[in-house]
This record gives C-alpha cells, sequence and structure tokens, in this order.
C-alpha cells in the first residue's frame, strides 16, 4: 500500500507525527501538498462534495479509497500496518492512550503563541502569549514531562521504550515533542533535562535510529520554524 | 462486565461523554469518586505506584484489571462493547475521528474561560476570556457547527446519525457539546440554530431515547455550573 500524506506545505505541525512513523516503518508514501498536488489538493477535500466522510483538518492519510483524519486516528490506524504497537489489544490502547496525552501537551504548546485565537498572528497576541507562556514553562512542561518520566520508569523488565520492549509510534512522537520544547523553550527545558533522563534517552534513541536519522538528513525534513507549533520566541521563554 | 468510572465529583466535564455512552447501553458501572471510594480514590490511581500504566488525568476507566485513560480511547474500548459503533473497522475509525474532532472542540470550549492558565481561576484572567471568548464564538463555533451539519447531510441514505443509520457514541457526545455550548453561550448558539437543524435533530433524538431521558432526569446527571468545561459567563456570550 503506498499512502498520501496531505498536510500544509512549510511545516513540520501535527503532519509530522504522521511522516515519523511512515519514515521510520520505511513505509511508500506520497506527501501530497509537497509535491505535484499542492495544497489546492489538501482544499478540494476539505471542501469537496464526494467525500463522504470529510475530515475536518489536516492532516489526513488516504490509504486506498479510504480517508483517514485526526492526527491520533491515523497513527491508531497504521500502527498495526507499520509494526509501531504491541501485538495486543490492551497494549495498543496505552499507546493510543499515550498518544493522546502528547497530542494535549502538543495543543498546549501551540497555545502559548495564540492564546487568544488562531486565526490571529502572535503578533496582535503577545501579551496574553507572554502570560499564557509563563504558566506553561512552569507548571505544564514540568508536569507533562514528569508523566513520561514516570511511565518509563514504570516499564516492565526495565524496557527503554513507553510500551515496553519494542518501539511505538508514541515514542516518535514522544521524541518530536522533545525537541519541539527544545527549540522553542531552549532555556526552560535545560533546566529540566536532568530530571527526565529517560525521557531524554528515548528522544536519543529514536535520533538514532537508522532511518530516522536518514530523514532528518534529508530534505524531506523541514526545520522548525516560526509557523509551525512550536516557534522559538524569547520572550515566551521563560 | 461492570466497569468502574472514575471522575471528579461535581461536574459533567469530560467524565460527562463516558457516562452517556454508558447509560445508553444500559451498562453496569460504578461512578466511583461520587461512591464510596470519593476523590481519594482517583488520585490513588493516578499517583499509585503499582499501576504500570498510570493514567495522566482524569476520567478514566477500569474494565476488569486494565485502567484505560483519555476519554476519546475510553469509548473507542467502549464502543463495540456497548454497540455503539459500526460493525466494520473503517466505519470505527471514522467515529473514532468525529470524536477526536469533539474533543478538539470541547477544549477549546474550556480555553474560552482558562485561555492562560487552567491553574488560575477564570476571575483572574478575564479580560483575556473576554478577547478569546469573542473569536470562540464568531469563528469557531460556527466552523464547527458547521462542519458537524455537512458529516450529517452528507450521511448516505439520508441517515440521521453521524456514522449512519444507527448511533454511535459520537452522535452521543455531539449531544453533550450542543448542551454545553447552548448553557455557556445562549445568545451566541440561538442565532446559529437555524443554519444547524441536522445537528439539533441529533441532539433532540439522543435527549429522547429511553435510557438517555432516564437518565437526565435522574440525580445521576450533574448540571451544567462553572466549574465545569461549559461555563456560563454572561461576558463571553457576545
Amino acid at each position: 500500500m503506498r499512502y498520501e500524506l496531505y498536510y500544509w506545505d512549510g511545516i513540520q505541525g501535527r503532519g509530522e507525527f504522521v511522516r515519523l512513523a511512515l519514515e521510520d516503518a520505511g513505509a511508500a508514501y506520497d506527501d501530497i501538498a509537497r509535491g505535484r498536488g499542492g495544497e489546492r489538493a489538501i482544499v478540494a477535500l476539505l471542501d469537496g462534495r464526494h467525500a463522504a466522510r470529510p475530515p475536518f483538518a489536516p492532516p489526513f492519510l488516504k490509504a486506498g479509497r479510504e480517508i483517514i483524519g485526526q492526527t491520533a486516528n491515523i497513527l491508531l490506524y497504521l500502527g498495526p500496518r507499520l509494526r509501531l504497537v504491541p501485538s495486543n489489544d490492551a497494549g495498543r490502547r496505552w499507546v493510543h492512550q499515550l498518544q493522546l496525552t502528547l497530542a494535549d501537551l502538543v495543543a498546549e504548546a501551540h497555545d502559548t503563541h495564540h492564546p487568544v485565537a488562531s486565526s490571529l498572528y502572535y503578533e496582535d497576541q503577545r501579551r496574553e502569549a507572554k502570560r499564557a507562556a509563563k504558566y506553561f514553562v512552569a507548571e505544564r512542561i514540568p508536569k507533562f514531562l514528569a508523566y513520561f518520566e514516570r511511565v518509563l520508569e514504570r516499564a516492565p523488565g526495565r524496557n527503554p521504550w513507553l510500551a515496553g520492549a519494542r518501539i511505538s509510534y508514541a515514542d516518535l512522537s514522544l521524541f518530536q515533542v522533545v525537541e519541539g520544547l527544545e527549540y522553542a523553550f531552549p532555556k526552560a527545558t535545560a533546566r529540566l533535562a536532568r530530571r527526565h533522563r529517560r525521557v531524554l534517552g528515548v528522544r536519543d534513541r529514536v535520533r538514532d535510529r537508522p532511518r530516522i536519522a536518514a530523514y532528518l538528513a534529508s530534505p524531506r525534513r523541514l526545520s522548525f520554524n516560526e509557523q509551525g507549533i512550536f516557534r522559538r520566541y524569547p520572550a515566551l521563554d521563560l
């Protein structure tokens, strides 16, 4: 199966969580908006009168004739197909639960620079952003990282991955979140690194996986920038 | 199977999406924090050193020995067991996708009164809340409701439910979201009612289902209030 990924060009965004899974598995896929289709291809499917099950927003994945939306739902679908989940149902639910918790963190990270409205520029909500970021950095980053550290600590048999002995899509997403937090909040996350060695261990091991390393070095990996979810605004890194 | 639901007492919150599914199916469950266990039972499991797979936050569901967290993940688990999803995998993914879109709307509704930080009182972020609510009411409620209206419009065979001829947990959640929006933003939602007849039709039909009607009339159904997700602050209903 050759997959089609639909996501805006120019940013990693939520599409990156899907890309990392596809890349780690060596799956065949086309990144439609960055190829011939352009972003028009996304809009056509969002507004398309022919789709019986239209997605609300990108990313979405076309797999055969099925169109699957919502990042975590795409990963739920891809997990068993890319061998990025345990073989039992309870283990798969656990991975999905972790992914949804990461999605919450991602949404909160986004809202630090857009606390008023996604439709406004950051520049038009700077004051609110500064106040929101203060609490995100002081309370939310530590809470989320401590949680994932605890999950890793408790993994039976001292396994290095969130769901045990084998990597899952949640580990790939944790890599992306840690990279994003370090990009957006370099000072704040540096202070936290010591207390979250297991989380950073997941990040390091994901980065070193041969297919991920090749992907990160390729032009397919976009850089973090100030149009994405994780933005480096020094005023917010308190 | 008798389920155990763990969620804070005193508010509907995210626990309500799980309750509605259990109630509609006539499933046997204990609402632990509202019974003998109290909220201590929640804290014990969140902090518990014995849980190999600790949840990040309530709600979570205990099903046999498994503890399942994240609202949408709990519904993913319950869906087939309570017969609240289609029988094919693609249909189940579609229902889950809709649920995750509703979860996004719920998070945004919450953030209208807590745009700066969940740990602060509303009273300490009134100014930011007023500005955030203005955009939520003007842009986001219409966008989400128009999306669900479109989904219902396109359901093949003029079926009245989001996923076709039979009700799903996403319909129950859509009921809850519409009720919540009408509670929190009575003026804003009244303006929108005319254009979203199919969405309101789902709400009405859910409300009239015998088990749901009995539940809503029972003391098990808490009222909306100003500690939950959907809060009636006239200053935010623009």
